[in-house]
Formats: structure tokens, C-alpha cells, sequence
């Protein structure tokens, strides 16, 4: 049964649902934006960062590490001189991130009518 | 250009992108809640803090303020004894509820092979 269709029967919104969790995870304010970064890219930590803007080395290191626990982002540690780390998406975290990126893409699509509201509004 | 094309050339996560700001509500912990709780429904706050669970008043004002104000949900007062207020979905934020809804029932779908990797990963 679809999350969608648990909502309609009432009993969708647990709070101990464990699909909240990983909603939390892939929805949170940098969860999206690392899923949208690495797509069809593997890149390393202080790329991502960059490529990102804006967030802590400590907050981008815990959505890492949120993605990574549940399968969506691959880490691979390189033992060179000096050592790196690439992050990359697995075929799971693919389809997560094709999902948020239509919604990102929606947002992008709609903000002048989101912004007409706003001026409205204020 | 989509979001998507932006992040591509490099300059699409800058941290004052105003789609950013959008992004946030919408995927915000209680707003990806929020939205697919109203799909299809008019709810009174009451109702739609019982049907998400867990969450505090405060916080679902919040989050209602906000996708009002972004011009997703609709706030209708009802000058009767008593007084109450109905939340729903306008054009805009049926659309948005679509997405989430989409990305929801994805984690829902995949929540087997996720909790693997967590098993796997603990």
C-alpha cells in the first residue's frame, strides 16, 4: 500500500511510521540539494560543498551520512596520497533523486506565480 | 531554465536563490505532510493536526503560514458561532502536492530495500 493511499485511509501519519524517516532524510533542506548535486555526477566533499553553498562542513557530513545509512548515496574512500572520499548516488538514490528533482524543477517553473502571491500577500 | 539545468551549469544552488526558499516550505518536515493531507480534502486545523500526528500547534501554524503565503494552501474563516477555519489545496499547491506525493509513495515503495541497507549498514 502507497503512503498516498495509507493517508486516505486515515492511518497514513503515524508518527512511528518509518517511512517518515526516510522522507525526513530526503526531503530535509540539504538532503534535497546533495541528491540534486550528485546526480549523473561523482564528486567529493568539499565539491559538493561548494556546489551546494551555504551549508556547514558538519551539516553536509550528517546528511551524508542519513543518505548513506539508507542506501541512497555511496561512499568510496580512496587510499592515495593524499587520501579522498567520493560521494556518488546508488541506483536507488537515482530514483530519489529524479523525484525530488521534477518537484525542484516544478518550484523553479512556478515562482513567478509564487511570487505574485507573495507580493499579494505582504 | 529548470533548477535542474542551473545545478548542471554549476550556479543553480546559489544560497539566495529564491527557489530555494519555496524548496524548503514544500519539503520542510510538516509542509511535505501538510500537502499530502489536504490532497483532495478541506480540513479544519484541528483535523489536520489529529491526521499528521506529531506535530505541535505551533509548528503546524507555521508551516500553514507558510504555504499560504508561497500560495499552495488556501485559509478560509468561517464568521459563524463558533468560528472556525478551513485549510485546502489551491491550484498551485495541488501541484505540489502531486510531487510530494509522488517522492512519498517512492519511499514507501522502496522502504523494503532501504531498511536492508540499514540493517546491512548497522
Amino acid at each position: 500500500m502507497t503512503l498516498t493511499a495509507k493517508m486516505e485511509r486515515g492511518d497514513l501519519m503515524a508518527a512511528a511510521c518509518p517511512s517518515r524517516e526516510v522522507l525526513k532524510h530526503v526531503t530535509s533542506r540539504w538532503g534535497v540539494l546533495v541528491l540534486m548535486a550528485l546526480r549523473g555526477e561523482t564528486l567529493r566533499f568539499s565539491q559538493l560543498r561548494r556546489r551546494i553553498g551555504g551549508v556547514s562542513e558538519r551539516m553536509l557530513a550528517q546528511t551524508l551520512q542519513w543518505l548513506e545509512a539508507d542506501g541512497l548515496v555511496k561512499r568510496v574512500a580512496h587510499e592515495v596520497v593524499p587520501p579522498h572520499v567520493d560521494y556518488s548516488l546508488t541506483l536507488l538514490g537515482q530514483e530519489a533523486a529524479e523525484h525530488v528533482a521534477a518537484l525542484a524543477d516544478w518550484i523553479e517553473t512556478s515562482l513567478p506565480v509564487i511570487a505574485d502571491h507573495r507580493k499579494a500577500g505582504s
